[in-house]
Protein backbone atom coordinates (compact mmCIF):
# COMPACT_ATOMS: atom_id res chain seq x y z
CA UNK A 1 0.00 0.00 0.00
CA UNK A 2 1.38 3.49 -1.31
CA UNK A 3 -0.07 5.45 1.95
CA UNK A 4 0.39 9.29 1.89
CA UNK A 5 -0.64 12.19 4.90
CA UNK A 6 -3.16 14.65 3.26
CA UNK A 7 -4.50 16.16 6.41
CA UNK A 8 -6.90 18.49 4.29
CA UNK A 9 -9.56 16.27 3.14
CA UNK A 10 -11.32 18.42 0.54
CA UNK A 11 -7.87 19.66 -1.21
CA UNK A 12 -6.91 16.45 -3.17
CA UNK A 13 -3.52 16.51 -3.85
CA UNK A 14 -0.59 15.71 -2.44
CA UNK A 15 2.24 18.24 -0.76
CA UNK A 16 5.37 18.95 -2.81
CA UNK A 17 7.43 16.73 -0.57
CA UNK A 18 4.97 13.91 -1.04
CA UNK A 19 4.45 14.58 -4.75
CA UNK A 20 8.28 14.46 -5.08
CA UNK A 21 8.46 10.85 -3.31
CA UNK A 22 5.40 9.73 -5.90
CA UNK A 23 7.28 10.52 -9.09
CA UNK A 24 11.72 10.13 -8.25
CA UNK A 25 11.00 7.77 -5.70
CA UNK A 26 7.73 5.25 -6.18
CA UNK A 27 7.74 6.63 -9.72
CA UNK A 28 4.54 6.68 -9.47
CA UNK A 29 1.94 7.82 -13.03
CA UNK A 30 -1.38 8.93 -13.50
CA UNK A 31 -3.99 6.26 -13.27
CA UNK A 32 -2.00 4.09 -10.49
CA UNK A 33 -3.62 3.43 -6.91
CA UNK A 34 -2.46 5.26 -3.82
CA UNK A 35 -4.26 5.50 -0.50
CA UNK A 36 -4.46 8.75 1.80
CA UNK A 37 -5.22 9.33 5.30
CA UNK A 38 -5.86 12.54 7.01
CA UNK A 39 -4.26 11.21 10.34
CA UNK A 40 -7.33 11.67 12.12
CA UNK A 41 -8.45 7.92 10.76
CA UNK A 42 -10.15 8.67 7.19
CA UNK A 43 -8.23 6.21 4.68
CA UNK A 44 -9.00 6.92 0.96
CA UNK A 45 -8.70 4.64 -1.73
CA UNK A 46 -7.62 7.50 -4.61
CA UNK A 47 -6.56 7.42 -8.47
CA UNK A 48 -3.19 9.34 -8.89
CA UNK A 49 -3.32 12.43 -11.52
CA UNK A 50 -0.46 13.66 -12.79
CA UNK A 51 -0.32 17.28 -14.06
CA UNK A 52 2.56 19.34 -14.50
CA UNK A 53 3.96 17.95 -11.09
CA UNK A 54 1.70 18.62 -9.00
CA UNK A 55 0.28 14.95 -8.13
CA UNK A 56 -3.57 15.30 -7.52
CA UNK A 57 -6.30 12.05 -6.97
CA UNK A 58 -9.91 11.13 -7.37
CA UNK A 59 -11.19 9.64 -4.10
CA UNK A 60 -12.76 6.59 -5.30
CA UNK A 61 -12.86 3.86 -1.89
CA UNK A 62 -13.03 5.92 1.81
CA UNK A 63 -12.84 4.09 5.16
CA UNK A 64 -12.85 5.62 9.21
CA UNK A 65 -10.26 3.48 10.57
CA UNK A 66 -11.52 3.07 14.52
CA UNK A 67 -9.30 4.01 16.85
CA UNK A 68 -7.62 1.69 19.17
CA UNK A 69 -9.53 0.25 22.10
CA UNK A 70 -6.94 1.62 24.07
CA UNK A 71 -4.63 5.04 24.42
CA UNK A 72 -0.87 5.65 24.95
CA UNK A 73 -0.13 9.01 26.68
CA UNK A 74 3.45 9.88 26.84
CA UNK A 75 4.83 13.05 28.45
CA UNK A 76 8.32 13.96 28.53
CA UNK A 77 11.02 16.37 29.78
CA UNK A 78 13.08 16.85 26.56
CA UNK A 79 16.86 15.50 25.82
CA UNK A 80 19.37 18.42 25.40
CA UNK A 81 19.75 16.69 21.43
CA UNK A 82 17.38 17.95 19.00
CA UNK A 83 18.24 14.37 17.18
CA UNK A 84 17.04 12.42 20.29
CA UNK A 85 13.91 14.26 20.63
CA UNK A 86 13.03 13.62 17.12
CA UNK A 87 13.82 9.81 16.88
CA UNK A 88 11.90 9.06 20.08
CA UNK A 89 9.06 10.49 18.00
CA UNK A 90 9.45 8.62 15.28
CA UNK A 91 10.18 5.66 17.03
CA UNK A 92 7.17 6.09 19.40
CA UNK A 93 4.63 6.84 16.44
CA UNK A 94 5.84 3.07 14.80
CA UNK A 95 5.57 1.56 18.12
CA UNK A 96 1.52 2.74 18.61
CA UNK A 97 1.39 6.37 21.27
CA UNK A 98 -1.68 8.95 20.67
CA UNK A 99 -0.24 11.57 22.43
CA UNK A 100 3.56 13.04 23.17
CA UNK A 101 4.07 15.91 25.11
CA UNK A 102 7.19 17.62 26.16
CA UNK A 103 7.53 19.11 29.80
CA UNK A 104 8.90 22.04 31.46
CA UNK A 105 10.64 20.80 34.65
CA UNK A 106 12.56 21.70 37.15
CA UNK A 107 15.71 20.24 35.83
CA UNK A 108 15.09 21.43 32.75
CA UNK A 109 16.20 24.61 30.54
CA UNK A 110 13.15 26.32 28.70
CA UNK A 111 15.19 27.91 26.48
CA UNK A 112 17.14 24.38 25.86
CA UNK A 113 13.54 23.07 24.76
CA UNK A 114 12.94 25.94 22.49
CA UNK A 115 16.42 24.71 20.67
CA UNK A 116 15.72 21.14 20.91
CA UNK A 117 11.78 20.54 20.63
CA UNK A 118 10.58 22.18 16.53
CA UNK A 119 6.91 21.08 16.66
CA UNK A 120 6.65 21.55 13.19
CA UNK A 121 9.56 19.24 12.33
CA UNK A 122 8.25 16.97 15.18
CA UNK A 123 4.99 16.67 13.41
CA UNK A 124 6.75 15.84 10.10
CA UNK A 125 8.68 13.19 11.76
CA UNK A 126 5.26 12.09 13.19
CA UNK A 127 3.74 11.88 9.90
CA UNK A 128 6.15 10.18 8.14
CA UNK A 129 6.64 7.03 10.97
CA UNK A 130 2.65 7.18 11.01
CA UNK A 131 2.66 6.29 7.07
CA UNK A 132 5.68 4.64 6.99
CA UNK A 133 4.13 1.69 9.87
CA UNK A 134 0.59 2.07 8.15
CA UNK A 135 -1.11 4.06 10.56
CA UNK A 136 -4.13 6.08 10.15
CA UNK A 137 -3.85 8.16 13.19
CA UNK A 138 -0.96 10.99 13.75
CA UNK A 139 -0.19 11.36 17.38
CA UNK A 140 -0.97 14.59 19.00
CA UNK A 141 2.27 16.80 20.05
CA UNK A 142 2.48 19.24 22.57
CA UNK A 143 5.24 21.43 23.68
CA UNK A 144 5.95 23.98 26.03
CA UNK A 145 3.73 22.64 28.97
CA UNK A 146 4.69 23.81 32.05
CA UNK A 147 4.50 20.61 34.60
CA UNK A 148 2.23 21.39 37.53
CA UNK A 149 -0.51 22.65 35.13
CA UNK A 150 -0.51 19.92 32.89
CA UNK A 151 -0.08 17.19 36.12
CA UNK A 152 -3.07 18.94 37.58
CA UNK A 153 -5.36 18.20 33.89
CA UNK A 154 -4.21 15.14 33.36
CA UNK A 155 -7.64 12.64 32.94
CA UNK A 156 -6.54 8.98 31.77
CA UNK A 157 -7.86 6.12 33.75
CA UNK A 158 -4.26 5.07 34.63
CA UNK A 159 -1.60 7.68 35.48
CA UNK A 160 1.80 6.33 36.04
CA UNK A 161 4.88 8.53 36.60
CA UNK A 162 8.68 6.63 36.23
CA UNK A 163 10.58 7.18 38.81
CA UNK A 164 12.80 4.72 40.76
CA UNK A 165 13.79 5.13 44.43
CA UNK A 166 14.68 1.98 44.92
CA UNK A 167 13.61 -0.95 42.10
CA UNK A 168 12.55 -3.48 44.89
CA UNK A 169 9.77 -1.62 45.69
CA UNK A 170 8.26 -0.06 42.84
CA UNK A 171 6.18 -2.22 40.24
CA UNK A 172 7.08 -2.58 36.36
CA UNK A 173 5.04 -0.23 33.61
CA UNK A 174 3.66 -3.61 32.14
CA UNK A 175 2.17 -4.05 35.71
CA UNK A 176 0.05 -1.33 36.29
CA UNK A 177 -1.53 -0.96 32.93
CA UNK A 178 -5.62 -2.05 32.89
CA UNK A 179 -6.81 -3.30 29.45
CA UNK A 180 -8.71 -0.56 27.30
CA UNK A 181 -8.33 1.91 28.97
CA UNK A 182 -5.63 4.78 28.93
CA UNK A 183 -2.38 5.46 30.07
CA UNK A 184 -0.14 8.36 31.08
CA UNK A 185 3.30 7.87 31.64
CA UNK A 186 5.70 10.80 33.05
CA UNK A 187 9.20 10.24 31.89
CA UNK A 188 12.14 12.38 33.71
CA UNK A 189 15.18 14.79 32.16
CA UNK A 190 18.72 13.92 32.91
CA UNK A 191 18.98 14.97 35.99
CA UNK A 192 15.32 13.23 36.90
CA UNK A 193 12.15 14.67 38.36
CA UNK A 194 12.74 16.54 41.82
CA UNK A 195 11.43 15.33 44.96
CA UNK A 196 8.65 17.97 44.71
CA UNK A 197 7.62 17.24 41.50
CA UNK A 198 7.73 13.22 42.66
CA UNK A 199 5.47 13.77 45.57
CA UNK A 200 2.88 16.75 43.42
CA UNK A 201 2.16 13.98 40.63
CA UNK A 202 1.71 11.22 43.38
CA UNK A 203 -0.70 13.94 45.57
CA UNK A 204 -2.89 13.86 41.69
CA UNK A 205 -3.18 10.40 41.42
CA UNK A 206 -0.27 9.39 39.78
CA UNK A 207 1.47 5.73 40.16
CA UNK A 208 5.82 5.32 40.31
CA UNK A 209 6.76 2.67 38.21
CA UNK A 210 9.86 1.15 37.02
CA UNK A 211 10.98 0.58 33.45
CA UNK A 212 13.07 -1.89 34.20
CA UNK A 213 16.31 -3.21 35.98
CA UNK A 214 19.54 -0.96 34.10
CA UNK A 215 19.11 2.68 33.95
CA UNK A 216 17.99 4.51 30.54
CA UNK A 217 18.60 7.40 28.93
CA UNK A 218 15.27 9.55 28.93
CA UNK A 219 14.84 8.89 25.09
CA UNK A 220 15.20 5.18 25.69
CA UNK A 221 12.73 5.28 28.98
CA UNK A 222 10.49 6.73 26.62
CA UNK A 223 10.35 3.92 24.08
CA UNK A 224 10.72 1.19 26.50
CA UNK A 225 7.70 2.66 28.15
CA UNK A 226 5.97 3.38 25.38
CA UNK A 227 5.96 -0.38 24.41
CA UNK A 228 5.79 -1.98 27.22
CA UNK A 229 1.84 -0.04 27.41
CA UNK A 230 1.37 -1.41 24.31
CA UNK A 231 2.53 -4.96 25.15
CA UNK A 232 0.56 -5.00 28.28
CA UNK A 233 -2.54 -3.78 26.00
CA UNK A 234 -2.06 -6.52 23.25
CA UNK A 235 -0.71 -9.15 25.05
CA UNK A 236 -3.25 -9.24 27.86
CA UNK B 1 28.71 6.37 40.54
CA UNK B 2 31.37 6.97 37.45
CA UNK B 3 31.69 4.07 36.03
CA UNK B 4 34.67 3.61 33.15
CA UNK B 5 35.91 1.14 30.95
CA UNK B 6 38.90 -0.76 30.71
CA UNK B 7 39.18 -4.20 28.90
CA UNK B 8 42.51 -4.71 29.97
CA UNK B 9 42.29 -5.65 33.84
CA UNK B 10 46.26 -5.26 33.85
CA UNK B 11 46.65 -1.45 32.64
CA UNK B 12 45.12 0.48 35.92
CA UNK B 13 45.08 3.89 33.33
CA UNK B 14 42.49 5.07 31.51
CA UNK B 15 42.32 5.49 27.78
CA UNK B 16 42.48 9.09 26.21
CA UNK B 17 38.64 9.62 25.91
CA UNK B 18 37.96 8.42 29.09
CA UNK B 19 40.99 10.46 30.54
CA UNK B 20 39.45 13.48 28.93
CA UNK B 21 35.89 12.88 29.70
CA UNK B 22 37.38 12.31 34.00
CA UNK B 23 39.30 15.58 33.96
CA UNK B 24 37.28 17.93 31.51
CA UNK B 25 33.16 16.82 31.97
CA UNK B 26 32.98 15.27 35.78
CA UNK B 27 36.58 17.47 36.55
CA UNK B 28 38.03 14.68 39.18
CA UNK B 29 40.79 14.85 40.49
CA UNK B 30 43.88 12.77 42.10
CA UNK B 31 42.22 10.98 45.21
CA UNK B 32 38.66 10.70 43.55
CA UNK B 33 37.14 7.12 43.73
CA UNK B 34 35.74 5.95 40.37
CA UNK B 35 34.83 2.62 38.79
CA UNK B 36 35.96 0.49 36.49
CA UNK B 37 34.65 -2.61 34.65
CA UNK B 38 36.49 -4.76 32.20
CA UNK B 39 33.11 -5.31 30.17
CA UNK B 40 33.32 -9.19 30.78
CA UNK B 41 32.13 -8.86 34.95
CA UNK B 42 34.31 -7.16 36.83
CA UNK B 43 33.56 -4.64 38.75
CA UNK B 44 36.16 -2.77 40.24
CA UNK B 45 36.32 0.15 43.12
CA UNK B 46 39.63 2.62 42.33
CA UNK B 47 41.65 5.86 43.68
CA UNK B 48 42.23 7.84 40.38
CA UNK B 49 45.59 9.10 39.85
CA UNK B 50 46.41 11.95 37.68
CA UNK B 51 50.04 12.28 36.70
CA UNK B 52 50.36 14.75 33.69
CA UNK B 53 47.34 14.37 31.41
CA UNK B 54 47.37 10.25 32.00
CA UNK B 55 44.54 9.06 34.27
CA UNK B 56 45.91 6.42 37.00
CA UNK B 57 44.31 4.28 39.32
CA UNK B 58 45.04 2.09 42.34
CA UNK B 59 42.41 -1.08 42.61
CA UNK B 60 40.61 -1.16 46.12
CA UNK B 61 37.99 -2.97 45.70
CA UNK B 62 37.12 -5.69 43.14
CA UNK B 63 34.18 -8.25 42.67
CA UNK B 64 32.88 -10.00 40.04
CA UNK B 65 29.09 -9.21 39.00
CA UNK B 66 27.83 -12.51 37.71
CA UNK B 67 25.66 -12.63 34.24
CA UNK B 68 21.99 -12.44 34.20
CA UNK B 69 20.04 -15.77 34.23
CA UNK B 70 19.04 -15.47 30.40
CA UNK B 71 20.55 -14.43 27.36
CA UNK B 72 19.37 -12.30 24.71
CA UNK B 73 20.94 -12.61 21.28
CA UNK B 74 19.46 -10.42 18.44
CA UNK B 75 20.52 -10.90 14.68
CA UNK B 76 20.02 -8.11 11.98
CA UNK B 77 20.39 -7.23 8.27
CA UNK B 78 21.72 -4.02 8.96
CA UNK B 79 19.63 -0.77 7.75
CA UNK B 80 20.87 1.49 4.87
CA UNK B 81 22.01 4.30 7.14
CA UNK B 82 25.34 3.90 9.96
CA UNK B 83 23.53 5.97 12.29
CA UNK B 84 20.39 3.68 12.63
CA UNK B 85 22.64 1.02 13.22
CA UNK B 86 24.28 2.50 15.37
CA UNK B 87 21.15 3.74 17.56
CA UNK B 88 20.09 0.98 17.54
CA UNK B 89 23.95 -0.92 19.29
CA UNK B 90 23.29 1.93 21.59
CA UNK B 91 19.59 1.16 22.69
CA UNK B 92 19.91 -2.32 22.75
CA UNK B 93 22.73 -2.22 25.35
CA UNK B 94 20.88 -0.03 27.50
CA UNK B 95 18.18 -2.41 27.50
CA UNK B 96 19.55 -5.66 27.61
CA UNK B 97 21.42 -7.95 25.26
CA UNK B 98 24.47 -9.82 25.10
CA UNK B 99 25.21 -10.64 21.42
CA UNK B 100 24.47 -8.02 18.24
CA UNK B 101 25.43 -10.18 14.84
CA UNK B 102 24.60 -8.78 11.68
CA UNK B 103 24.13 -10.90 9.21
CA UNK B 104 24.16 -10.46 5.26
CA UNK B 105 21.15 -11.52 3.28
CA UNK B 106 19.62 -11.65 -0.23
CA UNK B 107 18.67 -8.61 0.06
CA UNK B 108 21.35 -7.47 1.68
CA UNK B 109 24.29 -5.32 -0.36
CA UNK B 110 27.76 -6.74 0.79
CA UNK B 111 28.87 -3.34 -0.16
CA UNK B 112 26.42 -1.61 2.05
CA UNK B 113 27.28 -3.67 4.93
CA UNK B 114 30.88 -2.87 5.25
CA UNK B 115 29.67 1.41 4.67
CA UNK B 116 27.08 1.30 6.99
CA UNK B 117 28.47 -1.03 9.72
CA UNK B 118 31.94 -0.20 11.30
CA UNK B 119 32.47 -2.63 14.23
CA UNK B 120 35.32 -0.79 15.94
CA UNK B 121 32.57 2.63 15.78
CA UNK B 122 29.98 -0.12 17.22
CA UNK B 123 31.96 -1.40 20.01
CA UNK B 124 32.54 2.05 21.28
CA UNK B 125 29.25 3.07 21.21
CA UNK B 126 28.16 -0.43 23.14
CA UNK B 127 30.86 0.03 25.55
CA UNK B 128 29.45 4.01 26.47
CA UNK B 129 25.84 2.94 26.56
CA UNK B 130 27.22 0.04 29.02
CA UNK B 131 28.60 2.45 30.99
CA UNK B 132 25.72 4.71 31.01
CA UNK B 133 23.56 2.15 32.13
CA UNK B 134 25.47 1.18 34.60
CA UNK B 135 26.33 -2.20 33.20
CA UNK B 136 29.42 -4.45 33.25
CA UNK B 137 29.19 -6.71 30.16
CA UNK B 138 30.37 -5.39 26.70
CA UNK B 139 27.72 -7.23 24.25
CA UNK B 140 29.33 -9.39 21.84
CA UNK B 141 28.90 -7.62 18.45
CA UNK B 142 30.19 -9.56 15.33
CA UNK B 143 29.32 -8.58 11.64
CA UNK B 144 29.44 -10.33 8.30
CA UNK B 145 28.17 -13.41 9.13
CA UNK B 146 26.78 -15.54 5.93
CA UNK B 147 22.81 -16.12 6.58
CA UNK B 148 23.43 -19.58 6.14
CA UNK B 149 26.34 -21.29 7.97
CA UNK B 150 25.07 -18.28 11.04
CA UNK B 151 21.73 -20.43 11.20
CA UNK B 152 22.76 -23.81 11.16
CA UNK B 153 25.46 -23.02 13.89
CA UNK B 154 22.95 -21.26 16.35
CA UNK B 155 22.86 -22.70 19.77
CA UNK B 156 20.29 -20.61 22.00
CA UNK B 157 17.90 -22.71 23.51
CA UNK B 158 14.66 -20.68 21.71
CA UNK B 159 15.03 -19.51 18.44
CA UNK B 160 12.96 -17.30 17.03
CA UNK B 161 12.72 -14.88 13.57
CA UNK B 162 10.49 -12.23 13.08
CA UNK B 163 7.91 -12.45 10.18
CA UNK B 164 4.49 -11.84 9.84
CA UNK B 165 2.47 -13.17 6.48
CA UNK B 166 0.10 -13.05 8.21
CA UNK B 167 -0.67 -11.56 12.06
CA UNK B 168 -3.22 -13.49 13.54
CA UNK B 169 -1.58 -16.84 12.69
CA UNK B 170 1.93 -15.84 14.45
CA UNK B 171 2.48 -15.55 18.37
CA UNK B 172 4.32 -12.76 19.54
CA UNK B 173 8.10 -12.97 20.45
CA UNK B 174 7.09 -12.23 24.07
CA UNK B 175 5.02 -15.22 24.19
CA UNK B 176 7.71 -18.06 23.08
CA UNK B 177 10.06 -17.13 25.77
CA UNK B 178 11.29 -19.64 28.45
CA UNK B 179 12.45 -18.16 31.85
CA UNK B 180 16.26 -18.05 32.37
CA UNK B 181 16.93 -19.25 28.77
CA UNK B 182 18.97 -17.91 26.24
CA UNK B 183 16.80 -16.63 22.99
CA UNK B 184 18.47 -16.04 19.96
CA UNK B 185 15.95 -13.27 17.71
CA UNK B 186 16.03 -12.33 13.82
CA UNK B 187 15.56 -9.36 12.44
CA UNK B 188 14.82 -8.97 8.51
CA UNK B 189 16.22 -6.31 6.37
CA UNK B 190 14.14 -3.65 4.93
CA UNK B 191 12.88 -6.00 1.92
CA UNK B 192 12.35 -8.65 4.77
CA UNK B 193 13.33 -12.26 4.54
CA UNK B 194 13.30 -14.20 1.32
CA UNK B 195 10.77 -17.09 1.51
CA UNK B 196 13.94 -19.40 1.29
CA UNK B 197 15.27 -17.96 3.89
CA UNK B 198 12.44 -18.02 6.26
CA UNK B 199 12.30 -21.87 5.49
CA UNK B 200 15.67 -22.42 6.33
CA UNK B 201 15.43 -20.81 9.59
CA UNK B 202 12.44 -23.13 10.19
CA UNK B 203 14.38 -26.44 9.38
CA UNK B 204 16.76 -25.27 11.65
CA UNK B 205 14.84 -24.64 14.71
CA UNK B 206 13.90 -21.51 14.56
CA UNK B 207 10.10 -20.63 14.94
CA UNK B 208 8.27 -17.02 13.00
CA UNK B 209 7.12 -14.38 15.51
CA UNK B 210 5.48 -11.26 15.59
CA UNK B 211 6.45 -8.23 16.99
CA UNK B 212 2.76 -6.63 17.29
CA UNK B 213 0.54 -5.13 15.19
CA UNK B 214 2.67 -2.14 13.61
CA UNK B 215 4.47 -2.46 10.86
CA UNK B 216 8.12 -1.20 12.41
CA UNK B 217 11.45 -0.38 10.71
CA UNK B 218 14.32 -2.61 11.09
CA UNK B 219 15.56 -0.73 13.88
CA UNK B 220 12.57 -0.58 15.88
CA UNK B 221 11.40 -3.88 15.10
CA UNK B 222 15.29 -5.04 16.97
CA UNK B 223 14.87 -2.58 19.64
CA UNK B 224 11.01 -3.72 20.52
CA UNK B 225 12.36 -7.16 20.20
CA UNK B 226 15.01 -6.92 22.44
CA UNK B 227 12.80 -5.14 24.69
CA UNK B 228 10.03 -7.45 24.51
CA UNK B 229 12.40 -10.87 25.57
CA UNK B 230 13.92 -8.85 28.03
CA UNK B 231 10.44 -8.05 29.60
CA UNK B 232 9.53 -11.40 29.23
CA UNK B 233 12.22 -12.22 31.47
CA UNK B 234 11.87 -9.77 33.89
CA UNK B 235 7.95 -10.15 34.47
CA UNK B 236 7.30 -13.93 34.40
Amino acid sequence: MHLFYQPNKNLYELDEEETRHSSKVLRLNSGDIIHVTDGKGLLQKCVLNMHKNKAGYEVIGSEMIPRRSFAVHIAIAPTRKAERNEWMVEKMTEIGVERIDFLITEHTNPETLNRVVNLNRLNRIAAAAMKQSQQFYLPEITVNNKYDSFIRSRQEDVKLIAYVPDQNTVEHVFSKVRKDSSTSLLIGPEGDFSEKEIAFAMENGFSTVSLGPTRLRTETAAIAGCHAINLAQILN
